[in-house]
């Protein structure tokens, strides 16, 4: 998921005993629970979306091939009309050919980094002494000029590291579900002070932007030739942040690595101290902007209702990954869980009343762009809710995109009318762990794009895991992370949940429309 | 320290009431202690061991480099005779002048690695298909005979990762610290079955060695490229295991890497699903054989007591490390430790009665050699039990090498004569965590060589922090492992000891002369 920055209970009423209860079919979803527990094929598609594959940033080839991948073996599990289908342009793609760096001086050390995303190489191997470079605003720039050229560089920022006195992995704690489970709605969302620290925090924040763009430009002009930037980690695990422009017209920039906090503070340390630093870097990029296009990948299981089957269960999760890894928690985890959702649905032969869809988003990590550009396309502008008719056809939205952690409940966004219908659904894995329904919401991924537009979209509450701790975004989200018994548990229950809204008399319940915002005058 | 294999506690009645205990001077304590925690040297002396110097492999250049470094500051500081003396016959240095490995198939990644120590490079770049390489026995090698020239092979090893649900730092409970002080002397060690289960365990680690000596053997004469093996760790950590010979006349070896569990595992799992994996890499290694010979730095503070001058207190830690990282916590942390406390001795302007003395071993990973090469040269074999006249004159030798956790008591070793005094010395710092006296002992380290001919040498009790977890002879050993106020802690207290060592009326007790072994016919 990308970076989330709120999270705030929606203002309605909530009270399961308001509503019926919808009560499984017992005999279809013990099928389902035998056929995702006892004959999963998950850890085969998470391997071969990740060690197989590579990393998959937005229109790289890393995803392409994903893609191609993913539309062969939903086709080959016999789903109908899997498809590449564009949601508008994206920008370039680019993936690295090489890298390396050292330290030579004082003494040899190989450097763990990478380079940021959407960045150049370095044009062949380079060797320089590193520069430090300290400049709170860009007045303080002035004093470099003319001295940087072919020069690598370090900005002077980072933290010194903190051992780790908590574990890596972790689960929700009964209590802190049952917290959620309690939580109400209506609960005031936080505003934020227009003056006073926080506007003052913000007004620093533009600053630092100012002050960044700024060097940004100075370096490309001084044609600096590599900087090194701070990543956040420690012990070997970094996390990329984002990178530079994608987009077809981006202004130029430097080559740039994120290094590791260990390799980043070795050589900040001495060069504080005054001590000589060189290093050696050898870096190779390569854009890919022949097709600017995003893409998703698209697949069905039609339905078979005369009445039912133009109305739809969508599900999904996110695709694209960052570049340091394989993104096996982020989002590889969620898409083989839809994926091998979709793969139980069909080995149990079921036929759905309602079609069911599944989409895997791309250029998530960018912004929702993939579930995004879906949704203005079939059903409507969030801007302006000027709704399609496909809107109302499609009963609700399943999304996955909080890493390996097994399936502990349900964020409701708001919409308390579905609770009990999914508490329903969830009793026959209450043994699994999947027990919470929260009417607090949760955001930071696709299923937003959907509510946005009035259309029910979910995201499940999962375990923690090593997600914060170790995986979201780093160059250590790899195949090791996952865990199979939480991935099992997760597509079973998903299925699940597919088939019953499948078949489910009527729609999954919907909040008022969203109000747009005004518009501009 | 070296890689330990038993603590046992030796066979000795402990009871602390039948000792008179020493009672410190509490003035000059309190001036140790002023100097030792608030006008500590302590980060800036680990600094120049670990980010200054680099890696202090034994007979490294970086270890060269440590030492004179540390002669010259010892010297600096007004310690007398600041040299470096001879303990005999090492073997060759080595380090690592490039390290590049990366897969360039199925797509590029980097890899994290470390050339395993002591062997040779790739000879400029290489690049070729990764063979796995399946052997049980050596009969199994028969078939990739005539296939290996030039190839880049993965021994077929390792196992998947688990998810980190402990800390990676800790401290030692109360309730630990007190079973420990509450240990009786007299526990028997325990006997390893001639047959059974263990002697099993053993004849099949003595086939395993000997399978590995074949298949070692085999890839040298079909000259293969580069070896590819699996190193404990995760994300992003490695730990680093023993490395070929240093011995002048060393059977040659093949270029080999130590990789990081991630990475391996990741071509692992390609290679036994039958998929194509490409790998390059370029390795530089240079070996020094000049002077063979194992330095330990020696350097004190006289004695200025007539009776007392000739007789010593010794302490010390090793000074050599792995050469994957800059060894911040093995040892850098002991040696830090021992160099500042002979500092703060200085600074107060401490007269000793006795000579007290520090040495800075090296070649302790590989076998305790530095130390054991310095008490052979000047107290006596172990082997004979033959001891010198200076035997009698060293009180006590203090050592430390357990990472950078603070000190939180002393292993007796079975000394329990020495057990009231200790107790007493510790009283005032036990405002700082530092309170428990234990009968146990410990091993893996150079206090050890002075125990076997019958001086008082011991060894601290120190917090874990994350030593074992994630920097005991790992890539990730560095400077940012290094908890300031642990070895401002461990300085401060060390320094007293020595204080309290140097003054009393008699030396240390000691325990009864081990009994030498038998000779053999």
């Amino acid at each position: 998921m990308i970076k989330r920055f709120t999270i705030t209970a929606l203002a309605f009423g909530f009270c399961l005993s308001a509503f019926a209860q919808d009560t499984p079919d017992a005999s279809v979803v013990q099928k389902i629970r035998k056929e995702g527990l006892e004959n999963s094929k998950a850890m085969n598609i998470a391997f071969n979306l990740t060690d197989v594959t590579g990393p998959r940033l937005s229109n790289s080839p890393g995803l392409k091939r994903a893609q191609e991948w993913a539309v062969k073996q939903l086709s080959d599990w016999g789903l109908k009309n899997a498809h590449l289908e564009a949601w508008g342009t994206f920008g370039k793609g680019w993936q690295i050919d090489k890298y390396y760096a050292a330290t030579t001086l004082p003494y040899y050390h190989a450097i763990i980094a990478s380079p940021k995303a959407w960045t150049p190489g370095t044009n062949g191997p380079i060797k320089s002494d590193v520069i430090l470079i300290k400049a709170d605003s860009v007045s303080d720039l002035a004093k470099y000029k003319g001295k940087l050229a072919g020069k690598i560089i370090m900005l002077d920022q980072g933290t010194p590291l903190t051992s780790g006195i908590k574990p890596d992995f972790s689960r929700y704690a009964d209590t802190t579900l049952a917290q959620m489970a309690a939580a109400k709605a209506g609960a005031p969302a936080r505003q934020r002070p227009a003056g006073g620290p926080m506007g003052d925090r913000m007004a620093q924040m533009m600053k630092m932007r100012e002050v960044r763009a700024a060097i940004s430009t100075m370096l490309v002009e001084e044609k600096v030739g590599l900087i090194l930037t701070y990543a956040r980690g420690g012990q070997g695990t970094f996390f990329t942040s984002n990178g530079a422009s994608y987009a077809l017209d981006a202004k130029p920039v430097s080559p740039e690595l994120e290094v590791s906090a260990e390799d980043f503070l070795h050589i900040q340390r001495l060069l504080r101290a005054g001590k000589n630093v060189e290093v050696e870097a050898d870096i190779k990029t390569s854009f890919y902007d022949q097709d600017p296009q995003g893409y998703n990948v698209i697949a069905e299981i039609p339905g078979t209702d005369k009445k039912l089957k133009d109305e739809v269960v969508m599900i999904g999760g996110h695709f694209d990954s960052w570049h340091a890894a394989t993104g096996a928690t982020d989002n590889a985890a969620g898409s083989t869980v839809m994926m091998e959702a979709m793969r139980i649905l069909k080995a149990i032969d079921f036929k759905p009343k309602r079609t069911i869809r599944i989409a895997l988003w791309s250029s998530e990590e960018q912004g929702l762009f993939g579930s995004r550009g879906y949704v203005a396309k079939h059903f409507g502008d969030p801007k302006t809710m000027v709704l399609t008719p496909d809107q109302k056809k499609i009963s609700a939205y399943y999304n996955l995109d909080n890493g390996t952690g097994k399936i502990r409940g349900v964020y409701l966004q708001g919409n308390e009318a579905a609770g009990p219908i999914f508490q329903s659904w969830l009793t026959p894995f209450n043994d699994l762990g999947a027990t919470t329904i929260t009417i607090n919401n949760t955001g930071g991924t696709d299923h937003q794009a959907f509510d946005a537009v009035g259309i029910p979209g979910f995201q499940f509450i999962q375990d923690p895991a090593d997600y914060n701790t170790r995986t979201h975004h780093s160059n250590m989200d790899t195949y090791d992370r996952l865990v199979e018994d939480d991935l099992k548990q997760a597509a079973t229950i998903i299925a699940s949940f597919v088939y019953n809204t499948s078949q489910r008399e009527a729609q999954i319940p919907r909040k008022e429309l969203p109000t747009p915002p005004p518009a501009k005058p």
